[in-house]
């Protein structure tokens, strides 16, 4: 399946750190090497770059971390293929305009059985699950809301149209639209929340160590959200199954706790098996 | 205004020569500064890069060159911003999806009056005219038609939408599916085909050369679509005023010739004032 990495901050941070160890799993590490992809918010635009090869050897991958762009909100994704051809248009992170804004997912897991999206007006161009759930969510949220609503009921409706989904197989996913970003887990994502006093950090991956000390100033916060942690000497808060939390400005300012994890009825558990 | 580079070929091309004249316009041989985008389809994919800096300068638009990208539909953009920040919302082209694909849309001119989008189901992200009017033509094209119609129905459709925004401004533009390319000349487009017996070009901005018969092989159908020609020792096609053309495979498969070129009521010509 895949793995995913999100960043959500109160300042422009560049997210080479975990980039760098979260590539490394796309054919080093471990076995994600179908395709790789990066979103990063500056204002209401994105910046994306995206492969069809392998996120460790990627020239794209090379461009990321050589202009080390700053953003407040950052969408990765590597992918091991489970549904649809190894191609850029079934590559993740997937962008939609939603309401003037623009949208921007990424999903670990494996959906079958979706509604029919062939007909309706946000439909999928690739031959993904994943972009085919993002496109229904899409399609019901324009249908529920003309017009943007406030975020709290952007959070719930999230929550309602995921259950809709939620008997159709593992659904992790990371959701941002540049001001706030929103993680729900089915299986495997944890998260952690770096402020001062700040420290230092080393990556499960290759051991590069980084002293934030060195990159950050007073007030400044920075969540990262992982399928796993990618760090061994911080501390990653896992999500229950069904959980949900909205951050914004690297706060978490909405929750839903959910269970401890249960077996989806197909038996599989996403990216947990592969790692 | 700008200045717009489209590319539609039978066998997957790369831009670069036509690229690396072409953004020398933006802050060497012409003043299109305020940002550059280009968009590479490969199959229903796009790989788009866009920077808010100048074209000939970015660093972004370096890594473009360095990887020699090659592509069946490209579509480039160098902007000299008239209505909307300098940012990446506003930086060309767009993309928006459309019956399942990805359609990338770059305009030159400058449109005013244009339908209010706040409630459509497609909306502006940016605040430049240009997007706002593919957001209607979209809008417009999905409510027409729920499926993709042909090829000649959506070469209609275009049509009968740009005549609905004829009024408004002045109106250049390149879009492109990924199978063909529409180009439409309010003001400034010209257009060559390239193919056997092939020979050598010489750059307008910076004299550089090209032999193509290093590059290509019998059959090979390489259109090129610019704001004003790149080249000094190939035959440019100028299009009239209100004319249409549909590329596919580098070939020229529908067209609707317009009259010569009429100034618009606002008196502005465009991009014509400022090369």
């Amino acid at each position: 399946m895949c793995q995913l990495l999100g960043m959500n901050c109160n300042t422009p941070t560049d997210i080479v750190f975990s980039f760098e160890g979260f590539r490394r799993r796309a054919g080093l590490t471990d076995s994600h090497s179908d395709g790789f992809g990066i979103a990063f918010f500056e204002g209401k635009g994105v910046r994306i770059f995206r492969d069809n090869r392998p996120g460790h050897s990627s020239p794209i991958a090379d461009c990321v971390k050589q202009y080390n762009i700053k953003s407040l909100n950052v969408i990765a994704h590597i992918r091991k293929a489970t549904q649809g051809e190894v191609n850029i248009e079934n590559t993740h992170p997937f962008i939609r305009e939603i309401w003037g804004e623009n949208w921007v997912f990424a999903h670990n897991g494996n959906l079958t059985d979706l509604p029919d999206m062939s007909e309706s007006f946000c439909q999928p161009i690739g031959s993904t699950d994943s972009e085919t759930a993002f496109c229904y969510m899409a399609e019901q949220l324009k249908n529920r809301f003309r017009k943007k609503p406030t975020e709290q009921e952007i959070f719930t409706a999230i929550q309602d149209i995921t259950a809709e989904l939620a008997d159709k197989g593992t659904f992790n996913f990371i959701l941002s639209n540049g001001e706030w970003m929103i993680a729900h887990c089915s299986t495997n994502l944890h998260y952690l929340t770096r402020q001062a006093p700040f420290g230092k950090a080393r990556r499960i991956d290759d051991d590069g160590v980084i002293d934030f000390r060195d990159h950050t100033k007073e007030g400044d916060k920075v969540t990262i959200i992982a399928t796993f942690p990618l760090t061994k000497d911080e501390v990653w808060t896992k999500m229950e199954h069904g959980g949900f939390v909205l951050f914004k400005e690297g706060d978490k300012i909405a929750e839903v706790i959910g269970t401890p994890k249960q077996l989806p009825d197909d038996g599989t558990l996403g990216c947990a098996q592969a790692a």
